[in-house]
Protein backbone atom coordinates (compact mmCIF):
# COMPACT_ATOMS: atom_id res chain seq x y z
CA UNK A 1 0.00 0.00 0.00
CA UNK A 2 1.68 2.97 -1.01
CA UNK A 3 1.22 6.03 1.16
CA UNK A 4 -1.49 8.69 -0.26
CA UNK A 5 0.69 12.18 -1.68
CA UNK A 6 1.19 14.60 0.95
CA UNK A 7 0.19 18.53 -0.46
CA UNK A 8 3.45 20.02 -1.26
CA UNK A 9 4.18 22.24 1.65
CA UNK A 10 4.91 25.28 -0.18
CA UNK A 11 6.30 28.78 1.23
CA UNK A 12 4.95 29.18 4.37
CA UNK A 13 2.65 32.19 4.11
CA UNK A 14 3.58 35.42 5.40
CA UNK A 15 1.37 37.46 7.91
CA UNK A 16 2.34 41.11 8.75
CA UNK A 17 0.46 42.39 11.83
CA UNK A 18 1.05 45.87 12.83
CA UNK A 19 0.12 47.70 15.93
CA UNK A 20 0.77 50.72 17.77
CA UNK A 21 3.19 49.09 20.57
CA UNK A 22 3.60 45.64 22.15
CA UNK A 23 -0.19 45.12 22.52
CA UNK A 24 -1.35 43.42 19.29
CA UNK A 25 1.45 40.42 20.68
CA UNK A 26 -1.27 38.61 22.06
CA UNK A 27 -3.02 38.62 18.58
CA UNK A 28 0.11 37.23 16.97
CA UNK A 29 0.48 34.73 20.20
CA UNK A 30 -3.02 33.44 18.83
CA UNK A 31 -2.77 33.20 15.48
CA UNK A 32 0.82 31.27 16.14
CA UNK A 33 -1.09 29.15 18.37
CA UNK A 34 -3.75 28.17 15.24
CA UNK A 35 -0.98 28.38 12.59
CA UNK A 36 2.41 27.44 14.32
CA UNK A 37 4.41 26.92 11.20
CA UNK A 38 2.94 31.13 9.81
CA UNK A 39 5.94 33.40 8.95
CA UNK A 40 5.35 36.57 11.07
CA UNK A 41 6.30 39.97 10.30
CA UNK A 42 5.27 42.47 13.65
CA UNK A 43 5.33 45.79 13.37
CA UNK A 44 4.99 48.51 16.50
CA UNK A 45 4.83 51.87 16.02
CA UNK A 46 6.40 52.69 19.35
CA UNK A 47 7.53 55.67 18.66
CA UNK A 48 3.70 57.00 18.11
CA UNK A 49 2.04 54.56 20.63
CA UNK A 50 -0.82 55.39 21.80
CA UNK A 51 -3.36 55.42 19.17
CA UNK A 52 -5.77 55.09 21.56
CA UNK A 53 -6.03 59.02 22.43
CA UNK A 54 -5.33 60.17 19.09
CA UNK A 55 -7.99 61.70 16.16
CA UNK A 56 -9.04 59.13 13.63
CA UNK A 57 -7.04 61.17 10.96
CA UNK A 58 -3.91 60.75 12.84
CA UNK A 59 -4.60 56.61 13.33
CA UNK A 60 -5.62 56.61 9.59
CA UNK A 61 -2.45 58.27 8.65
CA UNK A 62 -0.12 55.94 10.82
CA UNK A 63 -1.95 53.06 9.83
CA UNK A 64 -1.63 53.58 6.42
CA UNK A 65 2.60 54.07 6.44
CA UNK A 66 2.98 50.73 8.93
CA UNK A 67 0.57 48.84 5.92
CA UNK A 68 3.05 50.42 3.38
CA UNK A 69 6.30 48.92 5.12
CA UNK A 70 4.85 45.72 5.76
CA UNK A 71 3.65 45.39 2.28
CA UNK A 72 7.32 46.36 0.79
CA UNK A 73 8.54 43.40 3.63
CA UNK A 74 6.76 40.80 1.35
CA UNK A 75 3.08 39.56 3.40
CA UNK A 76 0.15 37.58 2.61
CA UNK A 77 -2.18 38.69 4.65
CA UNK A 78 -2.16 42.05 7.08
CA UNK A 79 -3.98 42.02 10.41
CA UNK A 80 -4.70 45.23 12.28
CA UNK A 81 -3.65 43.93 16.13
CA UNK A 82 -4.86 47.30 17.34
CA UNK A 83 -8.82 47.73 18.32
CA UNK A 84 -8.23 51.46 17.68
CA UNK A 85 -6.84 51.03 13.96
CA UNK A 86 -9.45 48.88 13.48
CA UNK A 87 -12.26 51.03 14.50
CA UNK A 88 -11.30 54.03 12.70
CA UNK A 89 -8.58 52.83 9.85
CA UNK A 90 -9.47 50.07 8.01
CA UNK A 91 -11.55 51.00 4.85
CA UNK A 92 -8.72 53.49 4.27
CA UNK A 93 -6.48 50.60 4.72
CA UNK A 94 -8.94 48.18 2.40
CA UNK A 95 -8.71 50.55 -0.38
CA UNK A 96 -5.20 50.81 -0.17
CA UNK A 97 -3.50 47.60 0.03
CA UNK A 98 -3.15 45.02 -2.61
CA UNK A 99 -3.70 41.87 -0.08
CA UNK A 100 -6.56 40.87 2.41
CA UNK A 101 -6.50 43.12 5.64
CA UNK A 102 -8.35 41.64 8.62
CA UNK A 103 -9.27 44.11 11.71
CA UNK A 104 -10.11 42.88 15.53
CA UNK A 105 -13.07 45.22 16.08
CA UNK A 106 -15.66 42.61 13.24
CA UNK A 107 -14.59 39.68 14.63
CA UNK A 108 -15.22 40.36 17.83
CA UNK A 109 -18.15 41.64 17.86
CA UNK A 110 -19.34 38.66 15.99
CA UNK A 111 -18.03 36.57 18.70
CA UNK A 112 -19.93 38.85 21.19
CA UNK A 113 -22.98 38.64 18.95
CA UNK A 114 -22.74 34.62 19.58
CA UNK A 115 -21.82 34.29 23.18
CA UNK A 116 -24.55 36.79 24.53
CA UNK A 117 -27.52 34.91 26.21
CA UNK A 118 -29.76 38.11 26.93
CA UNK A 119 -28.45 40.59 24.02
CA UNK A 120 -27.05 42.98 26.74
CA UNK A 121 -23.19 43.80 25.94
CA UNK A 122 -20.36 45.45 26.77
CA UNK A 123 -17.31 46.77 25.88
CA UNK A 124 -14.58 48.68 26.57
CA UNK A 125 -11.60 49.84 25.08
CA UNK A 126 -9.42 53.52 24.86
CA UNK A 127 -11.03 56.26 24.23
CA UNK A 128 -10.45 56.38 20.81
CA UNK A 129 -11.84 53.22 20.33
CA UNK A 130 -14.96 53.69 21.95
CA UNK A 131 -15.21 57.52 21.12
CA UNK A 132 -15.16 55.97 17.23
CA UNK A 133 -18.50 53.84 17.73
CA UNK A 134 -16.88 51.01 15.51
CA UNK A 135 -17.68 48.05 18.62
CA UNK A 136 -21.34 49.22 19.17
CA UNK A 137 -22.18 49.58 15.26
CA UNK A 138 -20.26 46.29 14.91
CA UNK A 139 -22.36 44.45 17.76
CA UNK A 140 -25.78 45.98 16.72
CA UNK A 141 -25.11 44.75 12.97
CA UNK A 142 -24.14 41.31 14.04
CA UNK A 143 -27.16 41.01 16.64
CA UNK A 144 -29.93 43.23 15.83
CA UNK A 145 -31.37 44.89 19.14
CA UNK A 146 -28.58 44.75 21.26
CA UNK A 147 -28.46 46.98 23.75
CA UNK A 148 -24.59 48.02 24.18
CA UNK A 149 -22.72 49.70 26.89
CA UNK A 150 -19.79 51.21 26.26
CA UNK A 151 -16.97 52.19 28.72
CA UNK A 152 -13.44 53.62 27.80
CA UNK A 153 -10.49 52.44 30.36
CA UNK A 154 -7.68 54.86 30.18
CA UNK A 155 -5.66 53.31 32.98
CA UNK A 156 -5.88 49.69 31.63
CA UNK A 157 -2.75 50.25 29.76
CA UNK A 158 -0.33 51.75 32.03
CA UNK A 159 -1.12 48.99 34.34
CA UNK A 160 -0.72 46.14 31.94
CA UNK A 161 2.74 47.82 30.83
CA UNK A 162 3.80 48.16 34.51
CA UNK A 163 2.84 44.42 34.95
CA UNK A 164 -0.14 45.77 37.77
CA UNK A 165 -2.45 42.83 36.87
CA UNK A 166 -3.35 40.62 39.89
CA UNK A 167 -6.64 40.75 40.77
CA UNK A 168 -5.95 41.02 44.38
CA UNK A 169 -3.86 44.03 44.08
CA UNK A 170 -5.67 47.31 45.59
CA UNK A 171 -5.01 49.11 42.95
CA UNK A 172 -5.60 47.09 40.59
CA UNK A 173 -8.69 46.28 42.01
CA UNK A 174 -10.10 49.62 42.38
CA UNK A 175 -9.35 51.03 38.74
CA UNK A 176 -11.17 47.48 37.86
CA UNK A 177 -14.31 48.62 40.25
CA UNK A 178 -14.92 52.06 39.09
CA UNK A 179 -13.91 51.31 35.03
CA UNK A 180 -16.52 48.17 35.43
CA UNK A 181 -19.36 49.85 37.41
CA UNK A 182 -21.60 50.78 34.85
CA UNK A 183 -21.25 48.14 32.88
CA UNK A 184 -22.30 45.32 36.02
CA UNK A 185 -25.12 48.23 36.69
CA UNK A 186 -26.46 47.15 33.08
CA UNK A 187 -26.34 43.62 33.96
CA UNK A 188 -24.31 42.74 30.66
CA UNK A 189 -23.85 39.11 30.11
CA UNK A 190 -20.92 39.68 27.47
CA UNK A 191 -17.92 41.99 27.48
CA UNK A 192 -15.69 42.53 24.47
CA UNK A 193 -12.17 42.94 25.25
CA UNK A 194 -11.82 45.46 22.87
CA UNK A 195 -8.06 46.43 23.59
CA UNK A 196 -5.01 44.01 23.04
CA UNK A 197 -3.50 44.98 26.60
CA UNK A 198 -6.47 43.89 28.45
CA UNK A 199 -6.40 40.05 28.18
CA UNK A 200 -3.54 40.52 31.13
CA UNK A 201 -6.16 41.87 33.07
CA UNK A 202 -9.05 39.51 32.25
CA UNK A 203 -8.79 37.83 35.79
CA UNK A 204 -9.41 41.51 37.39
CA UNK A 205 -12.08 42.22 34.78
CA UNK A 206 -13.92 38.85 36.06
CA UNK A 207 -13.26 39.56 39.53
CA UNK A 208 -15.68 42.11 39.07
CA UNK A 209 -17.91 40.55 36.56
CA UNK A 210 -19.22 37.53 37.89
CA UNK A 211 -20.91 35.22 35.36
CA UNK A 212 -20.02 37.76 32.02
CA UNK A 213 -18.61 35.73 29.68
CA UNK A 214 -15.34 38.00 27.93
CA UNK A 215 -14.55 38.11 24.68
CA UNK A 216 -11.25 38.02 23.55
CA UNK A 217 -10.68 39.66 20.08
CA UNK A 218 -7.26 38.21 19.36
CA UNK A 219 -8.83 34.10 19.62
CA UNK A 220 -11.23 34.95 16.68
CA UNK A 221 -8.98 37.11 14.38
CA UNK A 222 -6.55 33.79 14.65
CA UNK A 223 -9.26 31.54 13.38
CA UNK A 224 -10.11 34.16 10.64
CA UNK A 225 -7.00 34.05 9.58
CA UNK A 226 -6.68 30.18 9.72
CA UNK A 227 -9.27 29.93 7.39
CA UNK A 228 -8.19 32.69 5.11
CA UNK A 229 -5.24 30.97 4.86
CA UNK A 230 -6.52 27.69 4.66
CA UNK A 231 -4.40 25.11 3.09
CA UNK A 232 -1.26 27.03 2.78
CA UNK A 233 -1.18 27.69 6.52
CA UNK A 234 -1.95 24.48 7.34
CA UNK A 235 0.68 22.63 4.99
CA UNK A 236 3.36 25.10 6.31
CA UNK A 237 5.00 23.13 9.04
CA UNK A 238 8.34 24.28 9.98
CA UNK A 239 8.53 26.73 12.64
CA UNK A 240 7.78 29.66 11.05
CA UNK A 241 10.13 32.71 11.01
CA UNK A 242 9.04 36.42 12.94
CA UNK A 243 10.61 39.42 12.85
CA UNK A 244 10.10 42.43 14.68
CA UNK A 245 10.16 46.06 13.78
CA UNK A 246 9.66 48.68 16.21
CA UNK A 247 9.10 52.61 15.41
CA UNK A 248 11.21 53.39 18.62
CA UNK A 249 14.18 51.79 19.74
CA UNK A 250 14.04 48.31 20.81
CA UNK A 251 15.25 48.06 24.72
CA UNK A 252 11.42 49.32 26.19
CA UNK A 253 9.70 46.99 23.96
CA UNK A 254 11.76 43.43 24.48
CA UNK A 255 12.10 44.38 27.70
CA UNK A 256 7.79 43.56 27.69
CA UNK A 257 7.14 41.60 24.77
CA UNK A 258 7.72 38.51 26.08
CA UNK A 259 5.48 39.04 28.94
CA UNK A 260 2.81 40.00 25.77
CA UNK A 261 3.79 37.13 23.24
CA UNK A 262 4.21 34.29 26.46
CA UNK A 263 7.50 33.51 24.37
CA UNK A 264 10.89 35.17 24.32
CA UNK A 265 11.59 37.88 21.69
CA UNK A 266 14.91 38.05 21.40
CA UNK A 267 15.25 40.85 19.05
CA UNK A 268 13.64 43.82 16.89
CA UNK A 269 14.86 45.92 14.17
CA UNK A 270 14.37 50.03 14.73
CA UNK A 271 12.16 51.04 11.40
CA UNK A 272 11.34 54.55 10.05
CA UNK A 273 7.84 54.72 8.67
CA UNK B 1 4.14 118.31 38.89
CA UNK B 2 4.78 116.29 35.73
CA UNK B 3 4.93 112.67 35.81
CA UNK B 4 8.17 110.96 35.31
CA UNK B 5 8.61 109.44 31.87
CA UNK B 6 7.38 105.80 31.70
CA UNK B 7 9.40 103.57 29.60
CA UNK B 8 7.75 103.26 26.41
CA UNK B 9 6.51 100.03 26.28
CA UNK B 10 8.24 98.14 23.27
CA UNK B 11 6.56 94.95 21.95
CA UNK B 12 5.59 92.54 24.43
CA UNK B 13 8.00 89.47 24.71
CA UNK B 14 6.56 86.46 22.65
CA UNK B 15 7.32 83.55 24.39
CA UNK B 16 7.81 79.48 22.47
CA UNK B 17 6.57 76.89 24.86
CA UNK B 18 6.18 72.99 23.39
CA UNK B 19 5.77 69.89 25.55
CA UNK B 20 4.69 66.24 24.10
CA UNK B 21 0.97 67.56 25.00
CA UNK B 22 -1.21 69.42 27.60
CA UNK B 23 1.36 69.18 30.59
CA UNK B 24 3.38 72.35 29.70
CA UNK B 25 0.24 74.08 30.25
CA UNK B 26 1.31 74.26 34.36
CA UNK B 27 4.22 75.65 33.30
CA UNK B 28 2.62 78.55 31.03
CA UNK B 29 0.82 79.02 33.66
CA UNK B 30 3.86 80.23 35.95
CA UNK B 31 5.23 82.24 33.41
CA UNK B 32 2.09 84.21 32.87
CA UNK B 33 1.57 84.87 36.96
CA UNK B 34 5.28 86.40 36.75
CA UNK B 35 4.75 88.37 33.24
CA UNK B 36 1.01 88.84 32.49
CA UNK B 37 1.86 90.62 29.90
CA UNK B 38 3.74 88.66 27.65
CA UNK B 39 2.78 86.89 24.62
CA UNK B 40 2.77 83.47 24.00
CA UNK B 41 3.08 80.43 21.59
CA UNK B 42 2.08 77.10 23.05
CA UNK B 43 3.05 73.91 20.90
CA UNK B 44 1.54 70.79 21.71
CA UNK B 45 3.09 67.52 20.13
CA UNK B 46 -0.32 65.80 20.88
CA UNK B 47 0.00 63.04 17.90
CA UNK B 48 2.92 61.96 19.39
CA UNK B 49 2.51 61.89 23.29
CA UNK B 50 3.69 60.86 25.57
CA UNK B 51 7.72 61.40 25.39
CA UNK B 52 8.04 59.47 28.40
CA UNK B 53 8.30 56.27 27.02
CA UNK B 54 10.55 57.02 24.11
CA UNK B 55 14.11 56.77 23.58
CA UNK B 56 16.62 60.03 23.73
CA UNK B 57 16.94 59.94 19.98
CA UNK B 58 13.08 60.52 19.34
CA UNK B 59 12.68 62.62 21.92
CA UNK B 60 15.70 64.69 20.17
CA UNK B 61 14.14 64.56 16.70
CA UNK B 62 10.45 65.34 18.02
CA UNK B 63 12.15 68.11 19.95
CA UNK B 64 14.16 70.02 16.96
CA UNK B 65 10.78 69.86 14.69
CA UNK B 66 8.93 71.19 17.60
CA UNK B 67 11.50 74.04 17.94
CA UNK B 68 11.59 74.57 14.62
CA UNK B 69 8.20 75.22 13.69
CA UNK B 70 7.92 77.75 17.06
CA UNK B 71 11.03 79.65 15.70
CA UNK B 72 9.38 80.56 12.36
CA UNK B 73 6.60 81.43 14.00
CA UNK B 74 8.68 84.37 15.68
CA UNK B 75 9.70 83.60 19.21
CA UNK B 76 12.50 85.55 21.56
CA UNK B 77 12.67 82.76 23.41
CA UNK B 78 12.21 78.91 24.09
CA UNK B 79 11.12 77.42 26.79
CA UNK B 80 10.93 73.51 26.65
CA UNK B 81 8.06 72.56 29.18
CA UNK B 82 8.55 68.80 29.24
CA UNK B 83 10.89 67.01 31.31
CA UNK B 84 11.57 64.29 29.02
CA UNK B 85 12.84 66.66 26.36
CA UNK B 86 14.39 68.62 28.89
CA UNK B 87 16.20 65.86 30.04
CA UNK B 88 17.57 64.13 26.99
CA UNK B 89 17.49 67.19 24.31
CA UNK B 90 18.48 70.52 25.28
CA UNK B 91 22.04 70.14 23.58
CA UNK B 92 20.99 69.73 20.53
CA UNK B 93 18.40 72.56 21.00
CA UNK B 94 20.90 74.71 22.04
CA UNK B 95 23.33 74.14 19.12
CA UNK B 96 20.12 74.53 16.47
CA UNK B 97 18.35 77.54 17.97
CA UNK B 98 19.43 81.40 17.51
CA UNK B 99 17.46 82.42 20.75
CA UNK B 100 17.60 81.50 24.32
CA UNK B 101 16.54 77.70 25.29
CA UNK B 102 15.36 76.93 29.06
CA UNK B 103 14.87 73.78 30.13
CA UNK B 104 12.84 72.37 33.32
CA UNK B 105 15.50 70.44 34.57
CA UNK B 106 18.27 72.31 35.78
CA UNK B 107 15.80 75.14 37.03
CA UNK B 108 14.29 72.20 38.97
CA UNK B 109 17.35 70.81 40.32
CA UNK B 110 19.00 74.36 41.89
CA UNK B 111 15.50 74.84 43.63
CA UNK B 112 15.90 71.29 45.02
CA UNK B 113 19.83 71.93 45.97
CA UNK B 114 18.77 75.22 47.74
CA UNK B 115 15.72 73.53 49.60
CA UNK B 116 17.20 70.70 50.92
CA UNK B 117 18.36 70.38 54.61
CA UNK B 118 19.82 67.27 54.86
CA UNK B 119 21.18 66.70 51.04
CA UNK B 120 18.56 63.69 50.15
CA UNK B 121 16.67 64.43 47.25
CA UNK B 122 14.03 62.49 45.65
CA UNK B 123 12.51 62.95 42.08
CA UNK B 124 10.08 61.33 40.54
CA UNK B 125 9.87 61.58 36.63
CA UNK B 126 8.67 59.46 33.64
CA UNK B 127 10.49 56.57 32.57
CA UNK B 128 12.35 58.46 30.02
CA UNK B 129 13.23 61.02 32.38
CA UNK B 130 14.36 58.89 34.87
CA UNK B 131 16.39 56.73 33.01
CA UNK B 132 17.99 59.39 31.07
CA UNK B 133 19.94 60.22 34.44
CA UNK B 134 19.64 63.91 33.70
CA UNK B 135 18.34 65.32 37.12
CA UNK B 136 20.33 62.91 39.05
CA UNK B 137 23.31 64.40 36.87
CA UNK B 138 22.11 68.34 37.71
CA UNK B 139 21.16 67.70 41.14
CA UNK B 140 24.72 66.32 41.96
CA UNK B 141 26.14 69.52 40.43
CA UNK B 142 23.81 71.52 42.24
CA UNK B 143 24.53 70.16 45.43
CA UNK B 144 27.46 68.12 46.20
CA UNK B 145 27.30 64.87 47.76
CA UNK B 146 23.93 64.81 47.64
CA UNK B 147 21.77 61.73 47.70
CA UNK B 148 19.30 61.70 45.31
CA UNK B 149 16.68 58.74 44.49
CA UNK B 150 15.06 58.79 41.45
CA UNK B 151 11.39 56.75 40.99
CA UNK B 152 9.57 56.52 37.59
CA UNK B 153 5.46 56.93 37.98
CA UNK B 154 4.19 56.07 34.59
CA UNK B 155 0.78 55.99 36.06
CA UNK B 156 0.54 59.33 37.07
CA UNK B 157 -0.12 61.30 33.96
CA UNK B 158 -2.91 58.85 33.05
CA UNK B 159 -4.52 59.31 36.46
CA UNK B 160 -4.10 63.43 36.30
CA UNK B 161 -5.49 63.19 32.52
CA UNK B 162 -8.56 61.32 34.07
CA UNK B 163 -9.12 63.80 36.54
CA UNK B 164 -8.35 61.10 39.13
CA UNK B 165 -6.34 63.37 41.86
CA UNK B 166 -8.33 63.49 44.94
CA UNK B 167 -5.60 62.45 47.97
CA UNK B 168 -9.15 60.91 49.44
CA UNK B 169 -9.29 58.70 46.71
CA UNK B 170 -8.41 55.23 46.83
CA UNK B 171 -6.72 54.63 43.89
CA UNK B 172 -5.02 57.67 44.12
CA UNK B 173 -3.45 57.09 47.56
CA UNK B 174 -3.11 53.13 46.21
CA UNK B 175 -0.77 54.28 43.37
CA UNK B 176 0.76 57.42 45.04
CA UNK B 177 1.52 54.88 47.97
CA UNK B 178 3.10 52.67 45.97
CA UNK B 179 5.57 54.68 43.46
CA UNK B 180 6.86 56.71 46.57
CA UNK B 181 7.14 54.13 49.79
CA UNK B 182 11.26 53.74 48.14
CA UNK B 183 11.10 57.86 48.65
CA UNK B 184 10.14 57.77 52.27
CA UNK B 185 12.15 54.77 53.37
CA UNK B 186 15.10 56.29 51.74
CA UNK B 187 13.94 59.69 53.88
CA UNK B 188 14.23 62.18 51.76
CA UNK B 189 13.28 65.99 52.68
CA UNK B 190 12.86 67.41 49.44
CA UNK B 191 11.20 65.97 46.28
CA UNK B 192 11.37 67.50 42.70
CA UNK B 193 8.05 67.15 40.72
CA UNK B 194 9.74 66.18 37.58
CA UNK B 195 6.97 65.73 35.08
CA UNK B 196 4.66 68.64 34.31
CA UNK B 197 1.72 66.86 34.93
CA UNK B 198 2.44 65.94 38.47
CA UNK B 199 1.39 69.35 39.94
CA UNK B 200 -2.33 68.52 39.79
CA UNK B 201 -1.42 65.15 42.20
CA UNK B 202 0.65 67.43 44.96
CA UNK B 203 -2.09 67.04 47.67
CA UNK B 204 -2.13 63.48 47.18
CA UNK B 205 1.95 63.56 47.09
CA UNK B 206 2.04 65.85 50.04
CA UNK B 207 -0.05 63.33 51.92
CA UNK B 208 1.91 60.01 51.58
CA UNK B 209 5.33 62.29 52.20
CA UNK B 210 4.55 64.54 55.11
CA UNK B 211 7.62 67.26 55.84
CA UNK B 212 8.97 66.97 52.47
CA UNK B 213 9.28 70.13 50.51
CA UNK B 214 7.83 69.27 46.72
CA UNK B 215 9.97 71.16 44.04
CA UNK B 216 7.58 72.19 41.00
CA UNK B 217 10.03 73.30 38.49
CA UNK B 218 7.08 75.41 36.56
CA UNK B 219 7.89 78.21 39.37
CA UNK B 220 10.91 78.08 39.25
CA UNK B 221 11.68 78.55 35.64
CA UNK B 222 8.92 81.24 35.45
CA UNK B 223 11.00 83.30 37.68
CA UNK B 224 14.43 82.62 35.62
CA UNK B 225 12.13 83.42 32.24
CA UNK B 226 11.48 86.80 34.10
CA UNK B 227 14.72 87.13 34.49
CA UNK B 228 16.21 86.59 31.20
CA UNK B 229 13.35 88.56 29.39
CA UNK B 230 14.21 91.49 32.05
CA UNK B 231 12.75 95.07 31.61
CA UNK B 232 11.15 94.30 27.76
CA UNK B 233 9.10 91.63 29.51
CA UNK B 234 8.05 94.21 32.68
CA UNK B 235 7.20 96.96 30.27
CA UNK B 236 4.37 95.14 28.44
CA UNK B 237 1.58 95.98 30.16
CA UNK B 238 -1.30 94.49 28.07
CA UNK B 239 -3.05 90.95 28.34
CA UNK B 240 -1.02 89.20 26.21
CA UNK B 241 -1.71 87.36 23.34
CA UNK B 242 -1.53 83.59 23.26
CA UNK B 243 -1.78 81.23 20.98
CA UNK B 244 -2.28 76.93 21.10
CA UNK B 245 -1.12 74.93 18.68
CA UNK B 246 -1.24 70.67 18.30
CA UNK B 247 -0.15 68.22 16.40
CA UNK B 248 -3.51 65.83 16.33
CA UNK B 249 -7.22 67.26 16.48
CA UNK B 250 -7.11 69.95 19.16
CA UNK B 251 -10.75 67.97 20.64
CA UNK B 252 -9.03 66.06 23.17
CA UNK B 253 -6.54 69.08 24.16
CA UNK B 254 -9.28 71.34 24.37
CA UNK B 255 -11.24 69.50 26.92
CA UNK B 256 -8.15 69.36 29.47
CA UNK B 257 -6.14 72.52 28.84
CA UNK B 258 -8.06 74.90 31.16
CA UNK B 259 -7.38 72.55 34.24
CA UNK B 260 -3.76 72.47 33.66
CA UNK B 261 -3.50 76.29 32.36
CA UNK B 262 -5.62 77.56 35.23
CA UNK B 263 -7.80 79.71 32.58
CA UNK B 264 -9.99 78.91 29.71
CA UNK B 265 -8.70 77.74 26.43
CA UNK B 266 -11.05 78.42 23.60
CA UNK B 267 -9.27 77.58 20.06
CA UNK B 268 -6.00 75.04 19.07
CA UNK B 269 -4.94 75.13 15.74
CA UNK B 270 -3.92 71.67 14.10
CA UNK B 271 -0.36 71.70 12.70
CA UNK B 272 1.91 69.33 11.17
CA UNK B 273 5.37 69.59 12.26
Amino acid sequence: MSAAPRPAAGPAPRIGIFDSGVGGLTVQRAILAALPGADTLYLGDTARVPYGTKSAETVTQYSLRNARFLLEAGIDLLVVACNTASAVALPALRDALPVPVLGVVEPGARAAAAATRGGRIGVIGTPGTVASGAYQAALRAARPGAEVVAQACPLFVPLAEEGWTDPADEVVRGVARRYLAPLREAGVDTLVLGCTHYPLLKAAIAAELPGVALVDSAEVVAAEVAGRLGAAGAAAGGQGVHRFFVTDAPARFLAVAGRFLGRAVEAAEHVDV
